[in-house]
């Protein structure tokens, strides 16, 4: 069996390790516990002139469908610092973080989405490498048919509620709703 | 639970994994791609009767010193879920969450806690596993000097301003702070 193949299949095997309370993937190979943690997306609904920054998306899932500037927190950033790096990466636009808009909770894919409500510092934008296409839309004209995925309708929708609000307590999900797109 | 906690240290070499953008941790045994993720902390400042809950700390880091009941957001867990799972297990409480009082960044430990101004549903409570003792402190009376974290202290001061405030943006953390005991 050649390294390669290995690499695809480590031995793991799903078990309760010495001193916890749950099961955890444990590599029965070399004792490795590979803890699984909800994962950190970091976005931002950022709005220049009263129109809103969207990104088509060009990778996998829902390629060619509209999203907001969002993705993965990485290790030592701040979600500030993560929102603006994803604004940057996706749609090479230059934000200025105003505050929280929403924390959502996506508990089947073990997602925690913090989106921002931003400004847009200079009127340039253009699309990363994992952007399709962007643009600025006045609320009327948003491609609601086209929207990538249910916490995107949320935030817009969210924001949408407290455009004129200078303090308000963050959006949380819509009751009901787990942002499942599957389970509808 | 922490990855630092392993019974076996497996091979890792830090690469960059094909396709990707960015040096992750590899097992030179078994190939194995150990993606490593910010990690949430939920919690709660939990109040009855204008007393704050804290529990005395059972364990490492910070053993004998005080803290509010929070820990990591587990797998398939909404954040106010694992709030009150977390009141739960260390202070057998019942609370209900009010609404979100903070996000803090933590980028050295790569920690994103997401504090919940939230009632104590009953008068019920007794030390969970991870907890010496625990208490309902009037605000005079918190141990200030005994405090576990920075951003225990934090929560308490923020929970302190907004107290009377029915809604608000929740804080961030104080200007400059990174949470980081160790380089203060």
């Amino acid at each position: 069996m050649s390294k390669n193949q290995l690499s695809a299949r480590p031995s793991f095997v799903r078990k309760v390790p010495e001193g916890d309370d749950r099961p955890r993937r444990v590599c029965s190979d070399c004792g490795f516990v590979d803890y699984e943690n909800p994962r950190v997306v970091v976005g931002a609904v950022a709005a220049g002139e009263d129109r809103i920054l969207l990104c088509r998306r060009a990778i996998d899932p829902r390629r060619g469908f509209w999203t907001l500037p969002a993705g993965f927190l990485e290790l030592h950033e701040s979600a500030a610092e993560g929102a603006r790096r994803e604004a940057w990466e996706e749609a090479r636009a230059e934000i200025e973080i105003d505050q929280l808009l929403a924390v959502y909770s996506i508990p089947r894919i073990s997602q925690i989405q913090l989106i921002f409500r931003a400004r847009l510092v200079g009127p340039e934008f253009a699309a990363g490498p994992e952007t399709l296409e962007l643009d600025l839309f006045p609320w009327r004209d948003i491609p609601w048919q086209e929207i990538a995925f249910p916490s995107v309708h949320w935030a817009l929708g969210h924001y949408e509620e407290v455009r004129d609000l200078t303090a308000f307590a963050p959006r949380a999900n819509p009751p009901g709703e787990t942002g499942d797109m599957f389970r509808r």
